[in-house]
C-alpha cells in the first residue's frame, strides 16, 4: 500500500457523492474500495432508494467489494470516503479489515448538512442501560448454549 | 409497545443463534424484529456464508424487516438479539429508528467465545487521527459540493 493517499480514488468518491444527489436524490455520500491502486468496488448512499437504513456508501462499497473478491476479509484493500464515516460505517470498515481510510468532508460538514452522528457517538460510549435507546437484558443463562456450540464446533471458520 | 420485554421473541433469537452454528457453521448470533408483538423478520449471522462482513444477525434482520415493510424507517418496531449488539449493529439499530432493544448474552459472553468488540469501542471514542486504523483526511474543500447540492435539492427525502 502506498504511503500517500490516493487522491484520484478520493475524488471519485466525491464525484459519486455529488452524482448521488443530483441524479438519484440520494444522500451526499460516496465511497471507493481500492487494492494496489485499482478500484475494486464503489458505493453510493442508497438508504432511501433501496429502503435500507444500513445502505450507507461505505457499507454498500464494502459489500460490493466482498462480492467482487469472494471474501469477507478485505485485508490488503483500503477505502476512500467522501465524508468521515459514521460509527456504523467505521465499524464495518473494522470488521472488513480494511487497512486504511481516507476521507474528505468531516463529521462537522455532515452535521451542517443535516447528518449529525453526535448522539450516536454518545450512545456508544454509554453502558447499555444508560442509553437513550430503551434497552433490556434478559435470559443471559439461556444465551450460553449458542456460544458453547460455537466453542465446540470443529473446523469452524473464524471471522 | 408493551412495557415488558417479549421473551418469546428473544428465545427465538437464541434458537436462531444456536441453529446458525449447528446447521450452518455460522457465528452464534440471531436477531428478531417485531411490531406489535408479531415477528416482522429474523436474521442470523451470515458473514462467512454470504461473504459479507456487515451481515451480522441484527443487520440481516433490519434489512429483511425493511424489505418486508417497504421502508427504511422501523419506527414502531423493536429488535431482540441473542447477544449485546456490536457497535455496527447498535448504530444500524439507531439509523433504523428501532424503538427498543432486548438482548440476552453480554459483550463479555461474546468476548469469551472469541468475539471481542472492545478495540472497536475504543477506536470509536478516539478522534480519527488517533485511531489504530490508519486514517487520512484530505480535499475537505472539494467535499462541500455534494453537501451544497443536497442543501439545494428541492423536495428531498430526508432520512
Amino acid at each position: 500500500m502506498s504511503t500517500t493517499p490516493d487522491l484520484s480514488a478520493l475524488r471519485e468518491a466525491l464525484r459519486l457523492a455529488h452524482e448521488n444527489v443530483v441524479r438519484h436524490g440520494g444522500g451526499p455520500f460516496g465511497a471507493v474500495v481500492t487494492r494496489g491502486g485499482a478500484v475494486v468496488a464503489v458505493g453510493q448512499n442508497q438508504v432511501t432508494r433501496a429502503c435500507d437504513p444500513t445502505a450507507h456508501a461505505e457499507v454498500v462499497a464494502i459489500r460490493a467489494a466482498c462480492a467482487q473478491l469472494g471474501t469477507f476479509d478485505l485485508s490488503g484493500c483500503e477505502i476512500h470516503s467522501s465524508c468521515e464515516p459514521c460509527p456504523m460505517c467505521l465499524s464495518a470498515i473494522h470488521w472488513a479489515r480494511l487497512e486504511r481510510l481516507t476521507f474528505a468532508g468531516t463529521r462537522h460538514d455532515a452535521a451542517a448538512a443535516g447528518f449529525d452522528d453526535e448522539l450516536l457517538y454518545r450512545e456508544l460510549a454509554l453502558p447499555p442501560a444508560a442509553r437513550a435507546l430503551p434497552t433490556v437484558q434478559a435470559l443471559r443463562g439461556e444465551a450460553q448454549a449458542a456460544f458453547e456450540a460455537w466453542r465446540a464446533l470443529p473446523d469452524k471458520q473464524a471471522y
